[in-house]
């Protein structure tokens, strides 16, 4: 069985596919918003981007870590993931609370697909 | 292959079965007691759940992600946590520091299994 | 499919290997130094260790998830990481800020392979 990189840099790659799974790096917002629901939108529509480059998409999702720095947008988030999710088809999630990379960054999000 | 959906409701799914694997949602205590021990003893009890309703047991655990709220929690987790586990078949583990959704929640595991 | 376990203590396993995949623990330095730099090349190094043990190598990466207890030490780890990847073969990377067992671990990586 062979990785496929998908997106690679010089650091990490956006996704590895290996073994029918696709597991995607944790995304921050490219472009972050001042809030985090917006945040969250851009965030599940760069995975989209990175769901389709891997040839699934989020019909397909197995599993999903979502980083809040502030368990106060616990709502915001899961009103862009609410109307995001296929129902029937809804991954298991974790959810805790931890800082990011710079203050801007208000959520990030892992995903595993099925490939 | 198919994806299977244990458990799910309007957001997540309790758990999903792909390609031999159970991913679990992150559990944190349903009830949740005073002490991060009786919430350990409570989430594992939740977890026995999940993993029969998936069709597999604690002895087919492959990792487990510990969320403290407070490291000084850490003996008292792992006490249940050694109670429960089965000698011989112990999975990876990682445990972190993080807050949880609400103060109340001292500690939550996540934990995928063979099936 | 069987699981393999590699290393197994009394608390948990170093590695499980299930479905040609390599699961291994969260790492932090086994005798930490004093820099977060010196800690990534300790961990680097340990689980290059852990992943001969399982038959595989860094070449073979899908996965890293590095737990920073202080984002500003991002620099430092990254002059570790890059310097240890193997070009063309890069996991997929999720990085965080959380705390650790104890204050003197300054960062810890977790990382999957393919086997």
């Amino acid at each position: 069985m062979d990785i496929k990189y998908v997106g690679s840099g010089t650091r990490y790659s956006r996704a590895v596919i290996y073994n029918h799974v696709a597991y995607l790096a944790g995304n921050v917002a490219k472009e972050p918003g001042p809030t985090a629901g917006e945040q969250a939108r851009m965030i599940l529509s760069q995975i989209d981007e990175t769901l389709a480059l891997c040839g699934t998409d989020k019909s397909k999702l197995l599993t999903a870590t979502i980083v809040f720095t502030d368990m106060r947008d616990f709502d915001a988030v899961n009103e862009a993931w609410d109307a995001w999710v296929v129902p029937g088809h809804l991954p298991t999630r974790t959810p805790i609370e931890a800082k990011l990379l710079t203050p801007r960054h208000l959520v990030a999000m892992q995903v595993t697909a099925a490939v």
